[in-house]
């Protein structure tokens, strides 16, 4: 039977300001990316969340950024292989104590921000900021964008993860995503993200814009909780999916090449 | 045979500036309390004092303190018990991955600063940051200001907990410290401050400037290791106290009051 | 004829994150004061405030708060005098700046959360705090909590300034605020609201709970702007004013004691 | 007479962190670049550096370098046009209020760091940081690295500036600076670093490597205090220049095209 695992980001509150539906969209996924507090969070934001997530039995990831709050971690850094390896490393470490606080503990990571767009460029960058969170936790799961150099860093350190696609983005022929600038680059409807990710999990493949299957690791699909479509479509792909037989769970992670 | 352990703050720096002597000051401590990002150092800083004091086979502690780079934790700030709990937890799980990244494992948590000293006047304060490390922690030896209500805190807590005195400040005969405006507070004489060390660790006791013995947990000594005179007085108490045939170790830990 | 300005905070948001209703708010009031990035803001963010301020007329000023973006600068934090005078100076030049840049000026500068809670009870703080404003700007007028240390502050520096009172805080005898643990501290009326106001401005005087009037420099009325009620309230409070006779312009600013 | 300008970063200290050697310095110099609290510094360190640099009547620059403490502003970051205009305008009205505190002002402003090296290459963003400089304050004169990016945007900004070469680092053919990498690219002898700062203000050009002479806006000589060979060879720089007859004095601030 085909199974799936429904990712999404959480704990993005900061001090006094509040972001995101976390209590809506956990009844939606099975894995959380819990923000770590460099690019988003507190540690009184992630004692709650990691508290939330607990209780509902999600999947608990830890989610590190760039140490940019004011640009929510989406401001490329030029950062040596050393500070990633420790940036990482750190907010592992805490995300684990905040965990642990709150009954649970961190299965998987997943970088956040400009930190995995640069990753998914730069295979020695993820190589620096995967090897971080193993020197912490040898058993983690790294959570990666499937058919990028983030995948290529896995596959090199031999350790457990897992494959990642968006429900709301248009692939091209490379696996690579569709510019944002382009047309039906985002997608928007509902009822056609779900329909998509159906075909992909059935599939064990990318299908891209122009129907091409690229067999991948379809482990899990990328979320969003921000604004009313995206809850929307989280929904939709739950539902489209279970309609379908597959079952919703926490991915069991993979070890080696796809 | 009595023993004694050799404490001291190190990890301190940040970024592009240097603070203190770690190297020279692990030459003569046996445990070394490790700034955890908030007050003082950050990632790389913490993965390279952790590496050194690893190497040396120095007790490891996390040194959390209140989130104020520019007043180094030094100024007091009010905070809720949750957000106490949850600073400390942060912290020390942070300290606990980059322990873990360098071979090594935190075992002792010893609060920074104003976040110390507020602790030691206040229990219900020191009961809240130490309860954010036992959830991460519950086998953690808390290093407590001896005879303060820190060292109230965790016999409430039954939780295992070393107590330590100062080598360089002179004692009142309800065992605080002499004011520091006061002359003979700060003590900058080397050989003075060895004299006073060996005789309170073979007396089990705080003596005061008035002479009088304060049963306490001698367990630990701290040391300073920023300015000439602070090395100077730290080598001279181990001197000294090897000298007097008292044991240097990795304080075990105590449970229950004293 | 009697007039009386409206004041409240805004600029509150923070790097994504978005706090209040400015645009809303700058309907209803005359004065604002607008947040330097210690508390909360960023050049961004203080940038795009000072515009929409610059754009309605509205009375510009600088608030500047504790350096803490987790608390809002709502914790107590225990800083040198020095420290509160560079403090405070540092946030108004970056609010000249930001607002020259719109085609603005700062024309008051008003404390923020903790710190204008700190020197309300405490006038060393408060002339210190104010101090640093005025030696930036000599003409700065400063907005205080009218029958408070804050007041009594500015009365013994000679400075130019105008009285504040709650629109939405019940007053104690003494003229201190009833505490929020007690009902009828809070009024979340709008109606009565405006119509305490309305007799405050009119009577010059802070009427408290048990009715007695405290001739006051009731110059400007803060209202908030976080929340439905807070919105309604404010409203309100310039309708009933307006319906009164009362002119709503910025604060001409007063010199010497009341 | 021919005359010129000697400069250098300063007040990079950070709350209890020390840095540089400016009071040495400052007996050298005649234009100071003061950090304004965002890649270093902070109010105190700020206030206490625009005293000294008052009392000795050194020309005043404001230094503005990207919000990244821990990188000291050398990781490149990637900002919008509107990121960084504003962030400079912010940092150049904080420096605005520090200097006015101490009784001076600020009259040039240069670029830090990473956001320097940047704008060296880059005419788009210089524009967009000198923008932000100018729109608080039109009559600034803004210290470019002649011959790059930086100049390129003064000339086609039409405002006051003044061009800077190094004491210490070797040129190619084309006015870049030899990679560090290569040999002779850093100068660490004084007198050679002195013998060829005279030869090119008397030039009124960059000499390379090769010996070829490139005319350019020789205004001001970039010296660096960290480490005790950068201040021997700023002081025989000066004392080159002196011997050579060569004035020293804060630059005037050009207009147009070289």
């Amino acid at each position: 039977m085909t199974s799936v695992d429904l990712n999404a980001d959480m704990g993005e509150s900061f001090g006094p300001w509040v972001m995101g539906q976390d209590a809506a969209l956990l009844e939606v996924i099975t894995s959380a990316n819990i923000a770590c507090g460099f690019h988003a969070s507190d540690p009184d934001v992630m004692a709650a969340t990691m508290k939330l997530a607990v209780e509902k039995g999600t999947g608990i990831g830890a989610h590190p950024g760039f140490p940019d709050l004011q640009g929510f971690g989406r401001r490329r850094m030029q950062l040596s292989s050393a500070n990633l390896r420790n940036l990482v490393a750190y907010q592992l470490g805490a995300a684990q104590a905040m965990a642990g606080m709150a009954g649970g503990k961190v299965r998987h990571l997943k970088l956040h921000g400009a930190l995995a767009n640069m990753c998914a460029e730069d295979k020695a960058m993820a190589l620096a900021a995967y090897e971080g969170a193993l020197a912490v936790d040898p058993e983690i799961i790294v959570m990666v964008l499937a058919a990028t150099q983030q995948q290529a860093a896995v596959e090199e350190l031999g350790c457990r993860w897992a494959g990642e696609i968006f429900a709301d983005r248009a692939y091209n022929d490379d696996a690579t995503l569709v510019d944002r600038a382009l047309p039906g680059a985002v997608i928007h409807d509902a009822a056609l993200a779900a329909e998509r990710m159906v075909k992909m999990v059935q599939a064990g493949a990318i299908i891209t814009e122009s129907g091409k299957h690229i067999p991948a690791a379809v482990d899990t699909i990328c979320l969003h909780g921000d604004g009313k479509t995206a809850l929307e479509i989280a929904r939709a792909v739950r539902a489209a999916l279970e309609g379908a037989g597959v079952t919703l769970e926490v991915f069991p992670g993979r070890s080696g090449a796809i």
